[in-house]
């Protein structure tokens, strides 16, 4: 048996999410469909991020266990053969020792939050990002952004259903960017709680909208309750980019 | 009437193509649709380029009359809402003079050709590049397009079905550059033959995968004969990026 470190990337439009549901298709069961087809092996593909319906992947992380004597190369291409015509892609298979897990080995992982900001509805970026047709103040939203920043109690920006044991991280980095039309927010910690990327983002829209200001963030975050900050930003606009590991 | 310049964005996958046609949904149908839903009127809209089943744009331009008294932002918003769920966004409606003409006013048609050059299929660029699972010599690429540069006899990169009295055009800017696993094209004339853009991409990928050379370039372009030239690239992965006008 060798276990395969998967790099994947995803369009989440098409699936309730990266976990197996009955309720329809998941990024999970069609990696582990394609497992199967390949091998005729009955896997559980392990995933770093159990990114919500409509979440996007560029670099989600997954293992599987599989037993036939094979190679990362073979794995890679076997998988996105059998994974058509899902989009869903395996970019990397590495073979990796027994003891790493994608999800409990990562130390790290980085989200990123696309809006677009004009009057215009999406055509081509329909599904790939929030539109925001009102124009949002991006050095506000920077600002207030790094309110967050550092380790806190974010039970404000956590889920009711959140199944983490405690609600306080250690937030790395929070960006707000401008690329012409483009709002771009990166996230980076070790971990997240469930929802909080896209509850900050629904907070920092408050910011740019110019309801909130950098001190309406931090009353929010020490409030500790979810209902003292924003609404949950669509999750059309968010994308696992990099999980990393020691 | 008023004679209103419209800058358009559309996703090409679900469209045979700008022009209206018997065989499915075109992009100046949708508009003109719209525009009878908006005020009731039937008018024709006029293109600056008659992009092909698959190929986006994001700076189409079209012009239309209107009888209805409005001004350009209800047009645009108006469009916008009656165009729902066609991926087609007006991006922005002007007023302009009688004697505008979205194709024959322009002097300016810049395209973008996208390549993703790696290993694993797309998954979130599907009908939006290029794939290319071989990597391809960039520089190479680039060295070659320069000579198609100029005015020049283009019949070797035009479609039999071209309907343009001439097949000499100028070719202002043809530019190959990397961004990491994208290529990109970039190709700025007055106007382009039918199919060339893609004829030309074709034949820069022999350039990329090493069977061809600048001077194999020149000499397809010296021939004037369609079957001189490479295979024509596939349509999703070219973009009507921005019309000019004096």
């Amino acid at each position: 048996m060798t276990r395969y470190k998967l790099t994947i990337e995803y369009d989440g439009r098409d699936f309730v999410g990266w976990q197996r549901q009955d309720n329809g298709p998941s990024v999970q069961a069609a990696l582990e469909d394609a497992v199967a087809r390949f091998c005729g092996e009955t896997v559980t593909a392990q995933g770093a991020g159990r990114t919500d319906s409509g979440v996007h992947a560029l670099g989600q992380v997954a293992h599987v266990d599989i037993v036939k004597e094979t190679d990362a190369e073979t794995v890679r291409d076997a998988l996105n053969f059998h994974l058509k015509p899902a989009p869903v892609a395996v970019l990397r298979a590495e073979a990796v020792s027994d003891d790493f897990h994608a999800r409990f080995s990562a130390i790290g992982r980085r989200y990123r939050y696309r809006i677009v900001s004009r009057r215009a509805p999406l055509a081509l970026d329909r599904g790939r990002a929030w539109f925001v047709p009102v124009a949002l103040d991006v050095e506000a939203m920077h600002d207030a952004a790094q309110a967050l920043v550092g380790q806190h109690d974010f039970t404000s920006f956590r889920a009711a259903e959140c199944q983490a044991k405690s609600p306080v991280k250690t937030l790395d980095r929070l960006d707000v960017t401008r690329d012409g039309e483009e709002i771009r927010v990166e996230a980076a910690a070790r971990s997240f709680l469930h929802h909080q990327v896209r509850n900050m983002v629904g907070s920092l829209r408050l910011v740019g909208d110019g309801k909130w200001r950098r001190k309406d963030m931090a009353e929010a975050l020490a409030r500790r309750d979810r209902a003292a900050a924003g609404a949950t930003a669509p999750a059309e606009g968010l994308y696992l980019v990099e999980v990393t590991y020691p």
